[in-house]
């Protein structure tokens, strides 16, 4: 995994995208890179002092239309510990309120000179028609039910940090793929860097369109997790499901919920995921959330400050080409 | 526009002002002051670094009992750039729910060391309270339907940029003047700096003072805005006509909104201002607001992030005469 | 109190608690230390430039279940008063709603690698729960009705400043015991300590097990004021007391409120205490608690955030001793 520091910086001036809007339409090597640059840092945030100048004098904006600890925290984090300065606007204080569009909140930001802008939205495309009219960096920090790139990321760095490689594995994504914009993403990375997937959930969980995404469907945990080199859990969105199909939560983790049990025909050893926050009980056994050999749900939170530093440093340092 | 920066400085020295409250009661020179102050800043915000440690060490906190994302997110990074810590305080956080009067809260803060205290407040007159109980500076950032003077200063030196002076230019402000802040700053600095100054409203919509504001008050967009130089739009303050006269949305545009044809009678190249946010179609058409050539729009909220910085750079730093 | 800086930094290499959850449990020793090390702080925070860079690098992220003005902001400046970043992660902003519980949130931050988690919680025991589940420094800001120790600290300090010494002291506490987190941190200390302890309340505002606090207890403030060197009134806590036992305030004030009529039974120059925020008219009488030559309830506002800087200094520099 470790890349010459010399090299990193070399594809990084040829790093020629501005906005990280989805993992769609990456390339291998540019996620890469992105992984690479993200190794680095993990050392850093282990470390006694966490903070570098690398992007001093520089402004991050992380506007946020629906509440997120932990993503919020991640990113703000990341640009802090990079030497950056971080604001915060969440919905509650923003002029939303009094009527002003998506597309003024971003003309009035990015007339004060920012250098990214992270956004998470509940409207999926909202990031890509920001991008479209600011000219600093803009990060997708989840939208809708489109993506969430920095969540793949991050998945992809704790995977490749455990088995040394995405090529070949087998990786069961399951649960409710229907609302996740985490499961796009992945979908989406780990189909570009050569690995296997499969979604696990009952039809009603399920797009219109996943035919056309790329993976093996299967409606049991008992096929979908067969030989599995990794089961990444979803979080069950209720508070999406309003008025929607909706179901009986004991009943799910009967049918969807990871225990040891239905755990037990994937390879021995197998990693177990999970983006947070998650329903202990409901998608997930607290035993094999809380496995500390196998779950790596908390790796990949600290993975996740270290990407989000990747990611603001390549596209605040890049060459600013449209 | 240019001004040597050791004559800036000297002049600084002998600003004896520690609170700015209102535009009322600043003379010519002290505003020209400000102007050239933010004049300097304006390059710093363009740039690569855009931070300075001319304020490390400072504490500045902005206190917003009303909401506002633009105002103080510009607070908030103009003192970033200068180098002050910036806390912020909304009312939702504070223990203003819990019974403490303002005055204890002032005094709570000034306790704790500030350097400057931003407030925002939905009664007139409460910066001015505050101020009375502090020995930090105090910057009203705007108080009722009172004053607002960091807006009228940007909207200033947005028209100095532009014009060169504000000496002789005919300024129509247009809207609800009655519950503007905005406007009543606007009033009092450009009849202080020599320009002609009217307000174009329906009766509804004007103060009973207005006679006494120094202003021509005109009823129609057609003769109001006649050879005007500058045509400034304010915001329906829709929240705060609950119970009072409420237009219907369409005939106030009709009568009162900006379009290219009330604008036909303005002189050619009249610049358009409004100080955000914008209800698109109430009171401004989009095509208006967008035009890239006479609308000033988002220059305004860009000069704001100087002239705050300028405000807080020459508050601070004054010698503390009372 | 002149303490010789070399004698505390070689005392804090032997600080040997990871964690500040509550008085209970600490030594004179260590808590002299607290002081002490607090009492360095004082000056640097009264100076012009109040911020050094001993703490470059580290982060400190306040998580509040319960709103607070006075203690979030003070640990905030605290934080960056050494130089630290301070993340704000309020309840409203959390994944609490999403349903995550407390223990993955802590761990969730942990894995972010903190140096110190200030929390705030509505729940007694919280902070020691976490304290159990991260490997940084727990700091208590408040967890039910348990204790509050960093007010205890900042009491203490302002005492000792005025009155050299805590030792045989007659300090009464006054009001809302049995809500009071504030008060019970308090009795811990002054025991510790050496003072002399009374509470006085009605039977109705007292734990039941006042009996084993080491409290003499007084119903009437004739009683428990006098001879009192420290008069210590705590706020009454209208909104704990919902569906419970809620005082006409117009009483409450008659026979606890304090007056200088009541305080006229205490020593000369009996030194008057508030944690804050007040209700004024209620618990104390407006006259009272801006008295300028015994009231010392801003300069405990301003020590605590001395306070603030001590524990963080020496909780984060410590030996990570379990």
């Amino acid at each position: 995994m470790a890349v010459h520091p010399h090299d990193i910086d070399a594809r990084a001036e040829t790093f020629a995208h501005r906005h990280l809007l989805g993992i769609e339409g990456l390339t291998a090597p540019e996620i890469n890179l992105l992984l690479d640059t993200a190794d680095r840092y993990v050392e850093q945030n282990r470390g006694e002092n966490r903070v570098t100048n690398k992007l001093a004098g520089k402004t991050i904006v992380n506007l946020f239309f629906e509440n997120s600890t932990r993503t919020r925290t991640s990113f703000e984090l990341a640009a802090r510990r990079l030497g950056a300065d971080a604001i915060n606007m969440s919905v509650d204080g923003s002029s939303v309120k009094k009527g002003e569009t998506l597309i003024d909140t971003a003309l009035t930001l990015n007339a004060m000179h920012l250098d990214a802008l992270v956004v998470r939205h509940q409207e999926s495309g909202a990031p890509k028609l920001l991008a479209s009219k600011v000219n600093c960096a803009v990060i997708n920090a989840g939208d809708g039910q489109h993506e969430h790139p920095t969540q793949a990321l991050l998945d992809a760095l704790t995977i490749r940090r455990r088995l040394g490689t995405l090529k070949g594995l087998t990786v069961a994504i399951c649960g409710d793929i229907l609302h996740s914009r985490v499961a796009r993403s992945n979908i989406h990375l780990l189909n570009i860097m050569g690995a296997n997937v499969r979604v696990v959930a009952p039809p009603t969980l399920l797009p219109g369109a996943v035919d056309r995404m790329g993976v093996e469907v299967h409606h049991s945990m008992a096929t979908g997790l067969k030989d599995a080199d990794i089961v990444m859990m979803l979080r069950l969105q209720l508070e999406r499901m309003q008025g929607q199909f909706l179901p009986s939560q004991r009943e799910y983790f009967r049918f969807f919920g990871l225990d040891y049990d239905k755990l037990s025909v994937a390879k021995p050893g197998a990693l177990i995921m999970h983006p947070g926050p998650m329903n202990r009980g409901v998608e997930i056994d607290s035993l094999v959330a809380d496995d500390i050999h196998r779950s790596v749900i908390l790796q990949q939170v600290e993975l996740g400050v270290a990407v989000r530093m990747a990611c603001l440093d390549l596209l605040t340092a890049a060459p600013k080409a449209a």
